[in-house]
């Protein structure tokens, strides 16, 4: 069996996981990758916290150890753009594969990144960064290979969709829910990102581009859900409806028009049945028509799903 | 551009699809697959009967015109498992790579056409076998490659989902509701294979071997639909409840456990929440947790979809 080299940039929840992920189930990981899969070096920041399950002696806090070591494939999981971008960069410039989750990088990069892992001819695999364990750019790229997309509607961010589920159902605040979900481990003490709207825009930024290939993209609407009030909560429910963080994409003359931000959804709509912080995405088709795909939208184990999904692919192929 | 060369087996619902949608998205096709797809020769069994927008000259009554042609992919879409069988074998013995939509030759000899495909190096792809457009295969075998299943449950089967869920609005009989899936063309004059539970038996297996390996499969219920009365919906309906054709697999001390039959689903159970023929999946696994897939669950451009999954996917790596 062949022995294939991994160098792992960040170990927090979803590096853990990915760490955990990879042991557990390694015999049936091994079979399917037709090969061993060997995490030699892993970049953390601190080298003193405790890490559960983790072998110390792979610790670094020198990227160029993970980066320029022999690895085959490195796996970026540190997330925001810098200094993930130069890392990725510099992985693929000297041919190695790169996974990542990042999603800020690849909305702001991925085209130059992607330009670059061809010249290279090494693969950027980024199932990851988009909906959690939800395989949706395999769905896209793989799954819907013959048909042109019509348009993708989806709920991409698990914590405003936490919120605004909360509100709905308690009538709370919107900052109440949002300490909720802080308490509960589904917003980061920062949710800037997410309630302004950025993360999800980067999402679908990132699943239209996939879609659509390389056209220009126009923002119809671009909006947070901070502004949302338990009001609007109660007149929705008296029309049979929910508000909900939607994004959405499709074609129009040549451009990709993105939108994001709170929405009014029918009670029946697909995705008003996604609860918690899960996603849920619709998919609009010319051959295969409407497909629907929900899970978990983030998570160390879900995440770390779709890590592996693009290591088992990109190990087979090497 | 390289020029890949596609015999077609047959050219019915599915394959006049196929030829249609391979048409219609020429130029996307062509950039997917890196090449150009060109069908060389369709086997039918009538030459005379009308076909729109199918080159004649392309037709031909003998299987080995196709298959012993100096094709580079075979299109298996006939069904039935003999001639069927005998073709796939045929072209996968000559290292022709083989896509099919045959769910009871799969089923039957499944296990026997992969292992001649590895032998001779080529592939058999068969996403178009189970639930239409819904990728499945693809989610299972390279979305969840990291992960371990823990079980499948679906509505495979549109005709009995349909007739199913129209007994349940309308209070009709099982005959009268199977005529009217008839009279939409839901239901082939002989609906036997759908509503004894058979095709749907043949679905599961494929997906639960696609999951669980090459363990010994047991069958803990297999029932038909046929016996499903205006009464059992009343009762279903009284307890917030549906009545649908379920099947499911799950993995136990050693061996998969296959069930199919009629079964009461709460109101809010996702699978209750699939319309008409639509096809919906559950599956649950240890790192995703649970992912949801509803689709188009057969179906002319649907199933095309599928086999143009495939076919994308193998011309690549041609």
């Amino acid at each position: 069996v062949r022995t294939i080299r991994i160098g792992l940039l960040g170990c927090g929840t979803v590096g853990g996981g990915f760490v955990r992920l990879l042991e557990r189930n390694r015999s049936l990981i091994r079979q399917r990758a037709e090969a061993e899969l060997e995490i030699t070096r892993i970049l953390v920041r601190d080298l003193e916290k405790r890490r559960d399950g983790i072998d110390r002696s792979l610790l670094t806090v020198r990227a160029e150890d993970v980066v320029r070591n022999g690895v085959d494939i490195v796996v970026e999981l540190i997330g925001g753009t810098e200094p993930a971008r130069s890392y990725i960069r510099e992985a693929l410039a000297t041919r190695k594969h790169v996974i990542t989750a990042n999603k800020a990088v690849l909305a702001h990069a991925g085209r130059d990144l992607l330009e670059l892992a061809a010249i290279h001819r090494v693969r950027l695999g980024f199932e990851a960064s988009v909906c959690g364990a939800i395989p949706v750019v395999r769905v896209i790229r793989d799954g819907l290979a013959g048909n042109r997309v019509r348009s993708i509607t989806a709920i991409v961010n698990g914590t405003c969709n936490y919120i605004l589920n909360r509100m709905g159902e308690s009538g709370a605040q919107f900052d109440d829910a949002l300490r909720e979900a802080q308490a509960k481990g589904l917003a980061e003490a920062d949710a800037t990102l997410d309630i302004d709207g950025e993360d999800a825009a980067q999402k679908i930024t990132i699943l239209a581009r996939l879609a659509f290939g390389s056209l220009e993209t126009r923002w119809l609407r671009r909006e947070g859900i901070r502004q949302v009030t338990p009001e609007d909560h109660l007149r929705a429910a008296s029309q049979g409806s929910v508000v909900r963080q939607v994004v959405s994409a499709r074609e129009h003359d040549g451009t990709i028009e993105l939108e994001v931000g709170p929405r009014l959804l029918p009670l029946q709509h697909p995705l008003a049945r996604v609860r918690g912080e899960g996603n849920g995405v619709i998919l609009q088709t010319d051959a295969a028509g409407e497909l629907v795909l929900y899970g978990a939208g983030a998570g160390s184990l879900p995440s770390a799903s779709s890590v592996l999904a693009d290591l088992v692919e990109i190990a087979r192929a090497l």
